[in-house]
């Protein structure tokens, strides 16, 4: 294991551009992002991700499985950058650097291939102002099985540090869809989906979705919620009653309550059948 | 409004008190808590809690509310420092410094007094690492209507500055108990009361929570879940299915989704009595 086999060129220029992907313009310019730790590592290996430079700090890499699939990786023709723990830190955007990270191809479905059929809902959001609540969000998505995720306008990205770390590697088995307004618009319908929004002040229960129908759950901004162009059209917009005083729950828990909502009714679908 | 009312004596104790409070062990000792922002400070003022001092920025506040409740308790004897913007500041735990804040007395209920009739359920909290889930949890609880929350042991601190900030202002507004597990297994067998463990392992769903019961619903730490004795207390465990990669939900999701299958109950109850 020779932490030198690098000209040290080519070990700045790689800490460089890892550095410049904290920036959203830069992630969004080179079509990349930064993932970085062995659970994230694996997953985004296993979902088949391209990776366009490995980083491995083999002092710090703990994870045998990691270290056999950067070599398979290397086999394959994928550069790879060998760095001192020091260096590695000075990269790593987590508490405890893991010495094993990539610079990753981004990966978008086309809108064209979104199968509004596949999983229980697809998830479509405009904006999520917290990272942290963003990756929540797409664990529980990629939990409970949703067809997807959608992203209308450029404001929310799961390729965010912050996101990849609360997502828990979810964002990888997930089909991310990027589109603009009318773009979704037109998907929703052409392939009539129902659009369901969340609000406190709806007047319908959440545990009256619409029946047998495609559905997309919106989510708007913590704060202000939907855009009113989203909102109007929305076919149904349905609440989390609340009885204390809070004005409103934590939008990656009312996301995870509506979403297990659509799992109950697929899951009694399921166990309705096996006494039919 | 004269800046300089107190000699500096008086304002320098006080904003080393504030500080001192960041540490868990000198909360405990003193039984108080540093309770910071305009929220905070009217939900805490409406919710009853004593306050020791009160630190106003009068620069920095721009609530009118606050600063008439703030008023009103000068008037009734409750001490109060002004201070400057960097003062303010250097002891502010948000990112922007909201100019009131208060030592505060904790509160918490004798576990006698703990009705485990009273709410939706109680949630029992064994320990949660993230300050940030507590306080995501205990803003849930408090919006559904839980009865109380009930911490086993010295681990986890409604109290903290983090976990205050996540509850929005809800942990004022919910019973807060702290106990042992024998005062707590005592509690349960007098009164009944059904414990309700979540584990991803567990056969029985989320949606086959016993009926018609006294709950209450007990959280382990995020990743080792409930400890031995806990677990083999409850009664009943169940899972939340997950049909992706995920192994687990983030806990003050799967908290959520659990507490709204209560509220689902309820609501029904209250549904199916209009049409009776």
């Amino acid at each position: 294991m020779n932490e030198f086999a690098h000209p040290v060129g080519k070990v700045d220029e790689t800490i460089k551009i890892v550095k410049s992907l904290r920036h959203r313009h830069v992630r969004h310019a080179k079509n990349c992002f930064w993932l970085e730790g062995v659970r994230n590592f694996i997953q985004a290996c296993d979902a088949g991700y391209d990776f366009e430079t490995i980083v491995i700090s083999p002092v710090l890499l703990r994870s045998r499985l990691a270290e056999m699939l950067a070599r398979k990786l290397r086999a394959k023709g994928i550069a790879q950058v060998r760095v001192l723990p020091e260096a590695f830190r000075s990269i790593s955007t987590t508490d405890r650097a893991s010495g094993i990270g990539a610079i990753t191809k981004q990966r978008w479905l086309p809108l064209k291939h979104a199968n509004p059929n596949n999983g229980i809902c697809w998830l479509v959001i405009e904006q999520i102002r917290s990272p942290g609540n963003l990756g929540t969000i797409l664990r529980t998505a990629e939990a409970c099985g949703v067809g997807g995720v959608m992203f209308i306008g450029p404001e929310s990205d799961p390729f965010d540090p912050t996101v990849l770390r609360g997502s828990m590697g979810g964002v990888f088995h997930v089909p991310l869809v990027r589109t603009t307004y009318a773009s979704f618009f037109a998907w929703a319908q052409r392939h009539d989906v129902q659009l369901v929004g969340l609000a406190p002040e709806a007047k319908r229960l959440w545990t009256k979705l619409p029946a047998s129908h495609n559905i997309a759950l919106v989510l708007g901004e913590e704060r202000g919620g939907l855009s009113p162009p989203l909102r109007a059209a929305c076919q149904t917009m349905v609440c989390l009653p609340m009885t204390g005083r809070a004005d409103s729950l934590n939008v990656s828990v009312a996301t995870g309550i509506v979403l297990y909502e659509l799992v109950r009714r697929q899951t009694s679908l399921v166990m309705d059948s096996q006494f039919s």
